[in-house]
Parts: structure tokens; sequence; C-alpha cells
């Protein structure tokens, strides 16, 4: 099961910083470890899920994420890409590793002392201590800080109290809640001597020795749910539970030992989302999630597309190989170009996190900078996703609906990926007020009204930050600015142009009408708002649009060898061009270009589909799914019953 | 468990000619009867689903598609409003009722004489007699035509002598197949004296009294499927297996008492598109079922979206309803107008289906005219069906994807019907084909080639065959044109002109690209139709769009009700407007109307969404699922542990 020596670069040159790591993956884990039958019954996949993850969790290399004192490498760049290989496995197995690993042990690591570094870690690390990160609740999901559960200080006994107020605080939908899970690291709001001091998080042990809910703990099981079904989410509410004072996961603010609350961030507000801005690597991780699974149903429908072949041409010859139909092409190679393209941007978002944890400066501004493009990028990622394997479903035909293709069952478990981690919709919008408050406010609060009132006047594209490809960039305009117009469609520099034209225009009067919106009656002024929204989602996707085309022009840069940069660019063409020709109704509606050359942008993305199609094994193979975790259509022949 | 006056009357309305029967399986039928528990493993939601099919067969308006002489009152169209209903309970139980009445009964009425008619369908309607339609194989499924599996006639036994040649020859996801099918209708290639006679249908036993596999049949099991995990999908290949000369379906061909081959359709190729055309039934029922799923899963989000509150305004009042942002009426009002555009133009279909068949005129202009309609529907239909039910999950947020609302299995569910009864993108090529040559060729034959050189030259919309709702077209388009500008962008006559014109000009001008393509030299000939085949997918589209809107226009004028008339007006505008919106880069391509126009027409659609705001629990209820079917997210809090 070798790839060719084009796949190879390709999927060196996509794996970029990651390919050392990303390499060991696919070298040392067998199918075994980490592709999931896909017929097992809920309990069943419990089960194959919960082995694998403690099996998984004995290399080192897979939780390299955790602080170099409780043996990791402190890394999070490396569990992101650990994500994303785990996730072209399993994504149940990936999600249950996710709620363990990433958030509860993330929640530990991050919201949490040297004290329950040492005391909680190992055991969240190797799994001996199962945890929960019960933040939702049945109330509220979205909308976090209307949380209801309280978390109320009681000088006399020195403990925290916790609890579900009313039925609607219960916790929702928690991962490890049903089945697994000893502790939960629970989100509540703090009350002090009557004071209260905003969302905090306790660890609450949730089950005995035996595997009991401990007094005062209610759970609950979801049961089946759309996929991940070796994940057990569950509910749990608290009725009076008592835990000791070092249980409040402290670092942002906790009772002192003098009975006082102190907190080294003063705005209860900014404390919140100082507190939830440490946990972005999970939002990284899920839409890095995401395309690993849009990935592997690509590389199987690309797979499938070159070999299946339906109808003959006129009464003669050979069958046609679907691959040979445009519309074939049209199907997943643009789709393909997408994936390599958020490949690229997700890396340099990876990078982008581990430089701002290494700043240790959580709520400056390059740490909103990260949580916008988390955010956006999170929301862009899983909604491609779900597109994509689905088109990949299709393409496959009736074969393609065979669980054992392990299509279905990826775009099962990613449904979710839209939601979780943060709502899409939600997402966006609070994309879009950083770039309208030019990342000047707090990061993650969906007050509306306020960001209308502050948003600033933004001219001239201010609010663009750069990623590191700017030099480069400038160069690429400097040169498509020189082409004759006939030329213009495949010069890089048109394309940023094109798409910094819609990011900066899209964002800037997105401003205008936020600041008239403002300005409106006060009656009036909420319905005005709630008119921008569509605008406000629109101005996050643009600007994601433009940072994931500069990490592609980035990644081809880094990319040393001539003939796969050859065919990145040409990837990168398509990438870019589709992405117009998706928006073209806008360009077309600001007059970007005219009728003439919109026509001519859907013709060169045809052209393209065609140069790139004799390379399709290659780029599939590039995608960097380890060949012996796919599953293809023709080897999906059933047994036959006796 | 009542509606509103005004949901009843909206209800009626889309129920149109059905309301009477639609209204029995409300009254009727109890969920037991036709929800499935989501948690089900395959072995049970198998058993459940047989149990489910052979009780709902008791009921006599279920079976009321049969011939009278069979008990049925022979009206296709009241089958397909009966499809629509179950497929609003389950998927799994709609297709193996669609299996074993549409198909496999189906073929059996539609392929045989009154002996099969008299020998078989009592069985097959009180389903003592399970049966398969086996016509896919693993090597050839949208290519039906090419398929291996041979009848070859043997006049020493005077039997047919039924064989898979290959391992490609196996019959493939066969329903029925892997668990309960005692026999099947197979469609092979049929030999007469080495004469090669196209492919026809025997009915060839598969499984003894004791369930075993016949001699020299051998059946597999596809197992765990994407979804329809009640239907048991298997393979089926034969090794010479022998049946007696009545066996063959042969009401358009076979061997007589003589020894010798007959058949009313000369052309090969005619008889065999003639004989799959009788079968357009089942692709009706397919679009619809879909579309009753998509229905389903809106009227549950409409439901959830008005109940739910998240985020607070600015600190202050109530939670916001999620139904009072306009991201949210977006994301579900205009699928919701979709929903009633799709229910009138498939009643519309149903009628014509009726008409067809009343004619008994297999192959004539006005078949035509159905199968291709039938085909554009259907993949029009299941198309928007996935992705409204995929927005439906996604406006649901976590609870979306807990199983008890059923959402997320409708959408598996619903997942394979844009590949099943026929692949959409193959049968959008085929409705093209259709305009090309203005019904004047062979339906269902994929011979671009041919289509290519006898493309007509089509001006002025020739092709555009009417729907009955003409008088009253004409009538809204001089209204429009009487309009002042400012008011166009609602008058429905405008609507209907670009439409029109959509249509016109994209069949027009690809019918230019396709003689042009004919003349290119013979080595280019191949290359240049493929690459018209973008431009034939958006020519049916255009065509079934334009269809549809005229249904829904007719389905006004039948509403006698002021006051609901008045809603659906608006219904329809936004239908309207959204589908002129989505393509609005195409209109500003075709310079039909300017930026700023098209800028109004988005301004126009958020209008409209936040105007049938107040009227969304009606505009669900009248959809027409069953209250007792629907299970709401807030009703799904999962059970304790203990
Ligand atoms: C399988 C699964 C695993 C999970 N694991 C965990 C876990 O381990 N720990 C944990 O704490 N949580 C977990 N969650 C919860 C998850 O994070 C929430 O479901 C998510 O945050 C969305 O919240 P919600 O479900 O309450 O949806 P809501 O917030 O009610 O949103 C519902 C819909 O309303 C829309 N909406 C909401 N607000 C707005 C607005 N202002 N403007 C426009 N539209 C809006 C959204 O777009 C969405 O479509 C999990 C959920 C699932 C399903
Ligand atoms: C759950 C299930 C139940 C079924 N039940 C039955 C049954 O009871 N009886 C039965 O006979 N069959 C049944 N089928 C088979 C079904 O009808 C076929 O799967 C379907 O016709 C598609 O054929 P295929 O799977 O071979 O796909 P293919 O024909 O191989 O198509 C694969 C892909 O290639 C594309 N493609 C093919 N040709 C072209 C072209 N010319 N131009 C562009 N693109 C093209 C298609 O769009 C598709 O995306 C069932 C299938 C499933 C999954």
């Amino acid at each position: 099961m070798s790839i060719s020596p084009t796949g190879e670069g390709l999927r060196r040159a996509l794996d970029g910083p990651f390919h050392d790591l990303k390499q060991r993956w696919r070298d040392e884990v067998s199918a075994d470890e980490v592709v999931r039958d896909t017929a097992l019954s809920m309990e069943e996949a419990r089960d194959w899920t919960l082995d694998r993850v403690k099996k998984l969790a004995q290399r080192d290399f897979v939780t390299a994420g955790f602080p170099s004192a409780q043996g990791g490498t402190g890394t999070s760049a490396e569990s992101v890409a650990n994500f994303e290989m785990m996730a072209m496995g399993d994504l149940s197995l990936t999600i249950k590793s996710g709620v363990q690993h990433g958030l509860f042990g993330g929640a530990i690591t991050n919201l949490g002392t040297q004290y329950h570094h040492e005391t909680f870690l190992p055991g969240a690390i190797n799994v001996d201590l199962p945890g929960c990160f019960a933040m939702t609740e049945l109330g509220h999901g979205s909308d976090v800080q209307s949380i209801e559960t309280s978390i109320t200080w009681d000088p006399d006994t020195q403990e925290y109290v916790v609890h579900s107020p009313s039925p609607t605080a219960t916790k929702a939908y928690i991962g490890n809640a049903a089945r697994d899970g000893r502790m939960a690291a629970v989100f509540g709001q703090l009350w002090v001597d009557d004071e209260h001091q905003g969302v905090h998080v306790a660890l609450v042990p949730i089950r005995d020795e035996d595997g009991n809910p401990m007094p005062g703990v209610t759970i609950g099981d979801h049961g089946h749910k759309g996929g991940l079904l070796g994940v057990d989410n569950g509910t749990i509410s608290f009725e009076h539970v008592r835990v000791p004072r070092s249980m409040l996961l402290d670092r942002y603010g906790g009772v002192g030992e003098d009975g006082a609350y102190h907190s080294p961030i003063e705005s209860k507000n900014a404390r919140f989302f100082t507190m939830l801005g440490t946990l972005v690597r999970g939002r990284i991780c899920v839409g890095g999630g995401a395309a690993s699974g849009a990935r592997k149903a690509l590389a199987i429908a690309v797979h499938h597309g070159l070999n299946r072949r339906q109808f003959r041409r006129a009464g003669l010859g050979e069958e046609i190989p679907l691959f040979d139909y445009l519309s074939h092409q049209r199907r997943l190679l643009p789709h393909v170009a997408r994936a390599y393209a958020y490949g690229f941007a997700q890396n340099e978002l990876a990078q982008q996190l581990q430089r701002v944890l290494d700043q240790e400066d959580p709520g400056s501004p390059a740490s909103r900078e990260l949580e916008t493009r988390a955010a956006g990028m999170k929301a862009l990622l899983t909604r491609w996703a779900l597109d994509a394997i689905q088109e990949a479903r299709e393409a496959c035909g009736g074969a393609g609906y065979m669980s054992d293709n392990g299509i279905t069952m990826t775009r099962q478990d990613a449904d979710i990926f839209a939601t979780f981690e943060g709502d899409n919709t939600v997402l966006l919008q609070l994309v879009a007020k950083a770039l309208l408050l030019e990342y000047k406010s707090t990061w993650g609060d969906m007050d509306l009204r306020g960001t209308a009132s502050k948003t600033a006047k933004l001219i001239g594209g201010a609010f663009m930050e750069r990623t590191t490809a700017r030099s480069a960039i400038d160069r690429l305009v400097a040169v498509a600015n020189r082409k004759p117009e006939s030329e213009r469609l495949r010069a890089r520099g048109w394309h940023v142009q094109m798409f910094e034209f819609r990011e900066s225009h899209i964002v800037e009067s997105l401003a205008a009408r936020m600041r008239a919106a403002s300005k409106q009656p006060e009656d009036q002024r909420d319905a005005a708002i709630n008119a921008c929204q569509m605008h406000m989602i629109e101005a996050a996707k643009a600007h994601v649009d433009r940072i994931v085309l500069e990490a592609f022009i980035e990644g081809i840069e880094e990319t040393a060898d001539d003939y796969i940069k050859a065919i990145l660019v040409k990837v990168c063409d398509l990438y870019a061009l589709w992405t117009i020709e998706q928006n073209r109704a806008w360009y077309l509606e600001h007059e970007a270009f005219d009728p003439k050359k919109s026509k001519a942008i859907t013709a060169t993305v045809d052209a393209l589909c065609g140069e790139l199609r004799p390379r399709a094994k290659e780029l599939a193979e590039g995608l960097g799914v380890p060949e012996s975790w796919q599953k293809h259509p023709t080897e999906a022949v059933p047994p036959i019953i006796a």
C-alpha cells in the first residue's frame, strides 16, 4: 500500500511543520487501533471507544500537549495535529479523547494551578480518572454566560456548594457523563459572601469507585444520537453537592485562604471570557477534525471515481470512468482543492495557537486575534466538511451508502461538529464583532447593542490583520497588475485583490450599517441590529476566506520541491476561483467584474478541473489519510448468507 | 393535540385533492404503527419494519394502488399520497413497503399479465409473498441497460434460465433480499434462439418455505447501512436457475406458446425504456417521500425555534426566542416556503401520473412528459430535502442531534433518496435531453452523442410545455407588466417571467452548444459534449423550478378560503424570490436585472421572512405532519441512570 512519489510530496507539503508527527501515526498506528467497525451497537461502540482511548494514551506522542511536569511537551500545536490524525481513523474516538484529554485535561491545565496539575493530570492523561467538561445546560448552550448552576462558597465549612437550582440548570449533552466519567469540571456561577463573581469551574466527583453516582449527583443518559455512538453523552445535576476549597480551578479567581475572593482580572465579564479563551484549542481541534473526516471521505470518493465506470460512449468502446465526466470532476476536485486550502490554514492556525500560548498573556490582542480566527475557521471548516462528505457519499452511488466504506458514519459523526465547541451561526457573529471593534473588545461576548454603538469607522481595511505572508502577497499583487487582462484570472495577485475587496467592502459597509443602527430610536434599535445579522455572517465568511487564501500562498512558498509546488499552484487556482465563483453574485452586485468575466471564471474552474484530473489520484493521496485506514467501495462486497 | 384553524386551512390547501385520504392517516393511524424507535438495532429495526408493513397492508387505503380485480382501486395517484404520509412516520417502513408493494407489486402489475396478477398479486399485497425488485447489479446501477444477468430461453424444457455470468452481475443493494424476500422480479438480458431481445423481467423464487436460498441462488447481506436500517438490502446471484415460461413478466415481450419471441414494441431500446417507464410511480414516490421527511424535520425545527430562547437583549428583559433572529428566520422559512411549493407540484405530478396511466398508452408524448417531470422533480426534491433536514437539525442545536427527536434518523434514511430510483446527476441529464429533443425521443436513454446530433433549433421556448395554469399565468404576467417598477418584485407575473427567461435562455443556449458540439471533428466531439454537462444540469433545474412555480400558482387558484389564500400568496412570494435570489448570479450575468434590483431581492426575502414569522406556527402545522408522530426536543430529556 505505498503511494506515489507525487502523492508523498503533496502529503509532506500539506503536513507542513507537522509532517514528522503525522507520519508517526501513519507508520505506527494500525487500523485496528483507530478505525471503528461501523456495525457496532451503541454499547459495543462505547466499549470499543473507551478501550482505544486508553490504549492510544499509552503512546507518548498522543498526549504531547500536556505540561512537561506531567511528562508532556506542552506543545498544543501538536495536540491539534494529533487530533487531526485520530479523526482520520474515527470521530467517536477523537471526541472521547478530546473530552478526556482536551477538555477535561485542558480545563485542569489551563484553569488550574500546580496543585491541580499534580493531583489530577496524571489520571486525566492515562484515563484512570475519566472526566467530563460540564459547561452546557439544558437551558443554555450558546449563551454559556447565562448558565444557572451555582457554586456557592460556604465560609463555615470552607467548601463550595455546587447546585442545580432548576430543571433547565441540568448539565446536558456532556461527554463521558452517561457511563465512564468519575469527575466533572463543572461550570457555574460563583457566589462568595452573596456577591456574584461570574462563571467559574469546580472539579466535582460524580461517581464513586463502583461507578455509582455520588450522593446528590443525578446522571442521565442521552442514549442514541445522530452519530458519535462511541461517546457516552449524558446529563448531570447537583443537589447541594459540597467540594473542598481546593477543588475550584482558581487560576483566574477563587476564594483564598483568607476566605475572600481574589482574581487577577477585575471585570467579571472579561474574567469569564479570558477563562473560555484559554480553551480555544478545543475549537481549533474540532475544525481540524471535521476537515480530516472530509479528507477521508474525499480520498475514498476520488479512488472510487477513478476505478468505477458507468455508461459506454455511444454504443462503443470501454465504459467511461466516472472521473472523466465533467460533472464528477466538478463535484469532487473543488472540494479536494479546498481541503488543501483549509489544511494549510489549519497548520498556520495551530502554530499561531502555539505562539499565543507561549506568550502567556491571555486577553492580549494576539489572543483575541487567535480566538477570532479559531472561531471563523471552525465555522467554515465544519460547514464545508459536512458538504464535502455528503458529496463524496453521493459520488460513490449506492456503494457509498454501505456503512463498511465509512463515509456515512463519518458524515453522521461530523454532523454535530457544526454545533458543539460553539454553534457556527453564533461563532460567525462573534467573528464579525471582533472585526467591527478591531479586536479591541472582550472576545466571546454577544452584546450586539454594545457592538453597534462602539463600531469604529473602519477605513481602508485597517482591520485586516495580516498573516505572515504579507510580503509575498504584495509581490503577487504587483505582478497581477502588470498582467494583461486575459491572464488575470489565473494570477494569484488578482485572487488576493478579489478576496480582499470582498472582505473590506463587506466589513466596512457592515460597520456603517451598525453605526446607523445604534443611532436609531431606542424602540427600533434592536430590530435594526437584527437586520444586520446576515451581513455579519457574510463579513465573517469573507474574512476567513481571505485568511485561508493567504495561508495557502504561504504554504506554497514554503514548499521546496518545484514539481509539487507547480501542482499546488493549480490547486490554489482552483480553490481561489471556485470561491470567487461561489460568491460571484456578490461581485457582480458590487461591479467587481462584469458578466463576461463572471462567465469566464466558471469556464476556468471547469478547465482547472480538467487539468487536475490526471493528478486526482496523487491529490487524494496527498490528503494524508493512511491507506490502511480507508475502505473502498469495491472491497465492500457483503458476506454471503449460508 | 389540535391545531389552529389557520394551520388546518393551510393543511387542507396543501393536501389538495388528497386531503380526505391524508386525513384518514392522521385520524386513524397511531404513532405506534408508523414511528420507529430510533434506538433499535439493525435486527430489531428489520423485525419492526416487516411487522408494520404487514399490519399497514391490512388497511384498505394503504394498498389502494392495485388493480380493482385484486381489491384495489387502481389509483396510482393515491399510492403516491399514501407513500408521502407513511414517510412522515418512518422512511424504512416506507421503503420496505415501497419495495414490496410499489416495486415488486408494481412490476407484476405493470409488466405482467392477468395470469401474473391473479397468481402473485394477492401475496404481494398482503405480504405473504415478500418480494424483491432485482434490477441493479454490482457492476451497473445508473446504466441499467448494460446489466449482465442473462435470461435465456431453453426451447427443450420450455424454461427460462436465469444466470449471473460474472461477479459484477451480482444483483446488489436489493431491498427485501437479505432476510425476507421469497421471490424476486429479476431484470436480465433476454436471449431467445441466440437472439438478444434486451432487458426483460422474470419472477424467480429465491427462498424456500423455510427461508433458505433456493438451489442455484446465492444471497448476501449488505448489513449495516448509512440509514434505512429496517430495510434488509442484499445481493443475489444466480447459477443457471430455471423457471417455467409463465414466470416471465411478458406484457411487453416474451416467448409465446409457439416458442417464438413476440413483442408489441419493435425496437429493443424502446421496449426496455417503455417497460421502465411504466415504473415511473416509484420515482414520484421517492421525491414525495423525501419531501415528507423534510416537512417533518422542518415542523420540529419551527416548533423548537418558537419555544427555545437563547441570549438576553443587552442585559435586560426576557431571553430572545430563536425565531426572532433574522438568521433563524432565514434558515427555516424559505425552506418552509419551498416545502409548500414542492407539495403543490407533487400533487400536480401525482394527478398527471393518474391521467397518463388512465390513457394506457405507454411511450406516448404525454408519458414522456410525465417521465421528464418525474425525473426532474425527484432530483430537486431529494436534494432539497437533504439540505432542509440538515438545516433543521442544526437549527435545533445539540437537542437536534439526540436521536429521540427523529431528525437525524430522517436525515440518515433520506440520504440515499438522492441515489436510488435514479441518481440525481444522471436524472437531470435525462431531463435536459428530453427538453433538447422536445420530448421526441425515447425517454431514459443516455445517448448524448445522439442527442447532440438531433438537438432541434429551439426557439421561443417551444419546448416549454405548459402546466394547466396557463391562463392564470398569462393574466398574472399582464398585471405585472402594468405595475410600477417598485412593485414588480412582489408581482407574481414578474416571477413567472424571470423563471421562464431562465429556463428558455439556458435551454436554448444549451441547444446551440450541443448542436455545435455535434459538428466537431470526431475526436473532439465527446469532449465537447462532456463540456456541456453542467449546462445540462442547470437546464433541468431551471425547467423544474418553473414547473413548480406554476403548480404553486395553480394551488393558490384552487384554494377557496381567502384568508388562507393570502398567506399562501406570501409563501409563494418567498419561494419565488428565494429561488431567484439563489440564481441571481445567473440573472446578473445575463443582465435580467441590475445590481440594485439584485440587492432589493435579498432585502425582500429578508422582509418576507419577517412578515411570515408571526405565521410560522401555522405554516408548520400546514405541512401536515400528524402531531402525535412528531417528537420535540424539549420532550426528549433523557432517562435518569439509577
Ligand atoms: C454530541 C454532543 C456532545 C457535546 N459535548 C459537550 C460536552 O462535553 N460539554 C459541554 O459542556 N457541552 C457539550 N455539548 C453541548 C454543545 O456545546 C451545545 O449543544 C452547543 O453549545 C449549542 O448549544 P444548544 O444545544 O443549547 O443550542 P442553542 O444555543 O439553543 O442554539 C440552537 C440554535 O439557535 C441558534 N442561535 C442561538 N443563538 C443565536 C443567536 N444569537 N443568533 C442566531 N442564532 C442563534 C443556533 O445557531 C442554533 O442553530 C455537546 C453537544 C452534543 C450534541
Ligand atoms: C439502500 C439502497 C436500496 C436500494 N434498493 C434497490 C432495489 O430494491 N432494487 C434495485 O434494483 N436497486 C436498488 N438500489 C440500487 C440503486 O438503484 C443504485 O444504487 C442506483 O441506481 C445508483 O447506481 P450505482 O450505485 O451503481 O451508482 P453509479 O451508477 O455507479 O453512480 C455512481 C456515481 O457516478 C455518477 N454518474 C454515473 N453516471 C454518470 C454520468 N453519465 N454522468 C455523470 N455522473 C455519472 C452518479 O451521479 C453517482 O454519483 C438500492 C440502493 C441502495 C443504496
